[in-house]
């Protein structure tokens, strides 16, 4: 960094070469240190000199269509799926691109169809032989030798000609003339070569550029246009566009079994991440993490070889570098930075290990459609703000910034005296919580499929999507990210491995709606899984489901750790059971909450055993129930959106499932719309208002002294320990 | 019958030693001409020669501790499962008894433990051999040589000591000091020799007896009750209590494979009707048909040599028996009578063929639960009354009842006026009607895994208790009890037997929640199930779903009949799909209702394919969509609870179903809180007020043509079709 003081510093904005004077007044005014493109934007030649940081958006698979052009079998492909046909005679024909957008992808039939496309009877689930169908490229349908009133589905190779990514802010920002940008394959052999010289000859040709910002590496997330250009299909974790069968080649080798599309298509559900994965789509994501680390490591050697640090976008061509997995850090990066919202997409940046530093990217991106005539970017920004912090308080990015078109910026003067004030306190946090570990109350552990390669972005659809059907889920995610809790995540493989991993923590949660990759489905019917967690809690350890946790239907269970949680779910089959435990209890729990309990999309259809406590039920559901289960303990809750008071709930419950009580009131306030985060031994800590109005409360230090207070409108009050 | 006028008859009331004069005051007021004894009364001598007929009450498996004290071996027996228990070492006791009445049950360890009972590994589903685990007739408890933290089950046989229906009475009328009925097994050789005396004896000292009202035949439906005398379970269609290893003996030989107690005890969920029957629990259901039908025909043939009619009460021990099975006809009952609330149960037994006549036991009974100070009968008996009329004028029984305490109703003179006017208006309608066709629009089949079996009686719990999970399907049942609809159930098995069964209806419907033998769960992995069905509809036929129809999570598709649907669940795996098709349209299934639908508990997460017309949806979960398959028609509804106005809104969805929209106002009332029905070739035709305040509506008669009317509450105007 080439200038840090406590009033400037640690901030990124973007530039245009039409804002130059404005640019640098905002960086004065933000203490921005950083400059950069975005996608659609050149960086202007005036500020080349300036007094910051230059980073430069790099983009490794797209941005030259000559190249794409002239080397057309190494575009990038994906593997679609049409929809179920039905047919009703014995010939079926489908058209294999219907309701895809013309523009974004061609079939590709160059490579052997009978090896790489897949027909199958999706009544019978059988592939349909290759003898049966064939392809018409006159057409796009492929024609099926079919049985009468069976559904068929055709799995096949697409090339990608306009990246999504490219696609997605042209339709956005409603660009016009713009060249649609083809796509190149970089793990090709041609493309890998030309790529290596086309990164050196970038980096020669800026040696003004301090940062390179890959965005990003090699393979697209899942991400499809239809007819209209509305996207149709968008999966933030999905796999499906980083197939060739030049790739896939390689990947039966190493696995040492025949690939079959439908590993990557799973019945078109594309093993998005609430499917529990099969081992296939497993072997298949470690090799691409193992080929896509190598590759990147190349291209950030060589930014190193020429003074330049190494930035990753996490977003768009992110797909094989998971960043908590273990290739992540042997790909050398300097730096991550991406996009924040929350307090989940925060830590999904700020815990990444391996790098120097970490950058989020805030919210709202200078995009037209918040930044229009009418528009309230300072509301957005307030809301993101709020709920990133309680995260950056846990566990800080490094740095903060901003992207998109700072000329729409500029016309919202109230907005840019907003995020000055944010540049000012987050340096001011940073400095005093660096380095130091927060005071964290209890350990606990998400357990589901995906352990630690998800960790913070369970339930996210697309990057963080708010859905009826996971909100109520991702709350509690969204409650952790800023909560005093060591929070780590588990996969069933990992407890499978080592029981004992259970033995680090004080509680478990399992949380999501039944087989979902969230709460487990048939991981459930291990008896290495259900034993270990039964042990677990036996001994004392502690227990948290929520929605429908440990739910597949297996033995007159559906609930498999009913025994546990003192909960079961009614699915029809347990009608006849009179049921007579619905009194509600008072508990520790609850002592906080008023009437009403924000369950968010709650259960309808679960009731207590005779052994469990009872705290909520709605209409003969049973929303919040306790056990104990030997020395251990259980708690059940039906859903948790995020808010403060449901974020106190979740601290309280943790608290209690892990005999933690006595606890309750060690750096805490007592007014839940404050909290208090205290960082090392003997350094400071502080008062944090969650919300837009002034709030009272009183402060317990850590010895359980206290003392009331009143902070202003989303204050930030920072004391010391001693 | 002795005596049959407009003005009286075709009313059976009960009758007690201490109610003499008010019996026969009864009999002229509601024009009763037959009287009955009760559970806990005796017929008065003084009745004995009465004009009317007189039914006793006679029952085959208890009143007679001395039998039974004698041979104790052939005391009742029934499966019972222990609930999960853990084991926590590697030693497990489970206590056999544990939540179940003392007085109600004793453990069967006279018979082969190690045969007839099964011990099992719930967390693996194994058997545990019988070594590994003994009985203690001290402790009452199986202690197992078990895997820490598994858990365990164990299924055994126990004695029913105390009669259910008497221990149920018993409990509900407080009665005091009365001897526990013990029960006997009329199947086993020794106690069915001596039943045969003992009815041969009965009917010789009751000579004055004209009707012998069978409460039942042998096997009492699955009913236990907990420590608190309180029920615990109850299955009106339930057999677990219909077992002993004589019977299980014959089973096996006529099955030719070993019998196993999990047959029965079915993971705990004792094969309620909401389970997918498997095939060796019909197997024991249809071997139970056959030797019930077999054995109560040697009564029934005893009762008649002796000069009286044979009548079963449909309840208590009638398992074995199901009306409208082909065993039925064969047992040579000259009735069947049954208690009556709703319309669905009223067909349950006006549509049982081969008995000369049918009685409905009109609720409420004359019991304390009801009839006490501050208690108001009247309004119970109104609603009932209301909803049996609708299904009476469809299929009318060919008499009407009361039971219990006569003294009880007795002390409310405005019930004893409201039943004189319901008596009167029974005979009216019941002359009206006799042996004519009703005027049906439309053929429909309701497809599920029972089939006739279970015809009417789907979504029952017990004999009809509301559940939050059930009404909103038992609802569609109400609905066509009383609708102008021929309908038929028909099973699985049905179907893929004759899949030409379809062609015999104009539209099929599929009812219930997923997984559940109402929706079908795996049946519908069938392809000859999914092919019959898409030809059905494809072809011209109509299909409507009502909650999770078609469910089963199968090669990419949740509802399997989505195409024809056109509607289909999210259950999280397409939660990164977009779905665009949520805009609400008119339509003709709708133009009767309001704003406001009452889907009861509807679905939340069903959204609509492209294909699809959305008719209405709450927050993005669609609640009833149209779809066009081919040259026929679907209508998905998410629930359907039993209303006038939601009657109507299924009418008009079949008939759309089947194209029949101009036929709508044939036999028609434009208010929908009036019907019309119509009978016979120029027989007669009424309009019914289905409310208890005034309507005024427009008459539509078979040929179109129309008039205005106005009813009176509750009134039903009578018309000559020419």
């Amino acid at each position: 960094m080439k200038k840090e003081t406590f009033g400037t510093g640690r901030v990124t904005i973007p530039t245009d070469v039409d804002v130059v004077p404005e640019t640098l007044e905002l960086m004065r005014r933000w203490g921005a240190d950083a400059v950069r493109d975005c996608d659609g934007t050149d960086f202007p030649a005036a500020l080349r000199e300036v007094d910051a940081r230059i980073y430069a958006t790099y983009y490794t698979t797209r941005k030259d269509n000559a190249w794409a052009r002239a080397n057309p079998d190494e575009i990038q492909q994906m593997y679609l799926m049409t929809p179920h046909r039905t047919a009703v005679s014995d010939t079926l024909s489908i058209r294999l691109l219907e309701g895809l957008h013309p523009d974004m992808l061609a079939v590709n039939d160059r490579d052997d169809l009978s090896r790489w496309w897949e027909v199958i009877d999706r009544t019978t689930g059988e592939v349909v032989p290759a003898q049966r169908w064939d392809y018409s490229p006159e057409t796009g349908c492929v024609t099926i030798r079919a049985e009468a009133y069976h559904e068929y589905t055709v799995s096949f190779l697409a090339y990608i000609l306009w990246d999504p990514v490219h696609m997605y802010n042209a339709v956005t920002n409603d660009w016009k003339g713009v060249e649609h940008q083809l796509t190149f394959d970089v793990r090709q052999p041609k493309t890998r070569a030309f790529t290596m010289r086309r990164l050196r000859r970038f980096l020669e040709e800026h040696p003004y550029v301090d940062v390179v910002r890959f965005t990003t590496f090699f393979h697209q997330f899942t991400l499809v246009f239809d007819e209209q250009a509305r996207e149709k299909y968008v999966d933030w974790y999905g796999y499906s566009a980083s197939v060739s069968p030049y790739i896939l080649e390689q990947f039966e080798k190493e696995a040492g079994y025949p690939f079959r599309p439908e590993y990557i298509i799973d019945q078109g559900y594309m093993n998005n991440t609430y499917r529990v994965p099969r081992r296939e789509f497993l072997d298949f994501l470690a090799f691409q993490r193992r080929e896509v680390a190598k590759l990147a490591r190349e291209m950030v050697d060589i930014t190193h070889a020429m003074g330049k640090e190494a930035m990753m976008f996490l977003g768009d061509h992110w797909i094989g570098t998971e960043p908590f997995m273990e290739e992540f850090p042997s790909i050398g990066l300097d730096a991550v930075v991406g996009s924040v919202g929350s307090g989940a997409t925060l830590r999904l940046l700020s815990d990444i290990p391996g790098v120097k530093y970490t950058e989020g990217r805030l919210l709202p991106y200078f995009f037209p459609d918040t930044f229009h005539e009418g528009g309230d970017p300072v509301r957005e920004a307030r809301i993101h703000w709020m709920t990133a912090r309680r995260a950056i308080l846990r566990k800080p990015v490094d740095r903060i910034g901003y992207g998109g078109y700072l000329k729409l910026a500029l016309k919202f003067p109230d907005f840019v005296a907003y995020v000055e004030s944010v540049c000012g306190e987050f340096r001011e946090l940073y400095e005093n919580i660096r380095g130091l570990a927060p005071y964290c109350v209890k350990k606990v552990a998400v357990l589901n499929c995906w352990g630690k390669m998800r960790a913070w972005g369970n339930h996210m659809v697309h990057h963080a999507i708010y859905h009826k059907q996971n909100y109520s889920y991702a709350g509690v995610i969204e409650a952790l990210s800023g909560a005093p809790f060591d929070v780590r995540f588990l996969s069933f493989d990992d407890l499978r491995a080592d029981p004992s991993a259970l033995d680090e923590v004080d509680a478990v949660l399992n949380v999501g709606d039944a087989y979902t990759a969230y709460s487990g489905g048939e991981n459930w019917t291990d008896e290495a899984v259900v034993s270990a967690l039964r042990r677990y809690v036996y001994r004392g350890g502690g227990f948290l489901g929520v929605g429908e946790p440990t739910a597949c239907q297996h033995e007159g269970r559906f609930f498999q750790l009913a025994g546990v949680l003192g909960v079961e779910e009614e699915t029809g089959f347990t009608l006849s059971l009179d049921k007579y435990n619905w009194e509600e209890h008072e508990h520790f729990i609850t002592a906080d909450c008023g009437e009403a309990i924000d369950f968010g999309e709650g259960k309808k259809n679960v009731y207590a055993l005779p052994q469990a406590a009872v705290l909520r039920q709605v209409r003969r559901g049973v929303q919040l129930a306790v056990n104990e289960f030997g020395r251990g303990r259980a708690v059940y809750i039906s859903g948790l959106p995020y808010s403060l008071e449901n974020s106190r709930l979740l601290y309280r419950a943790i608290l209690w499932a892990s005999h933690g009580e006595g606890e309750l009131r060690r750096w805490f306030s007592e007014n839940s719309r404050t909290e208090v985060h205290a960082y090392g031994e003997n350094g400071r800590y502080c008062v944090v208002n969650n919300t837009y109005e002034p709030q009272s409360t009183v402060v317990y230090r850590g010895d359980g002294s206290s003392f009331p207070l009143e902070l202003k409108a989303g204050e930030i009050r920072w004391f010391s320990q001693t």
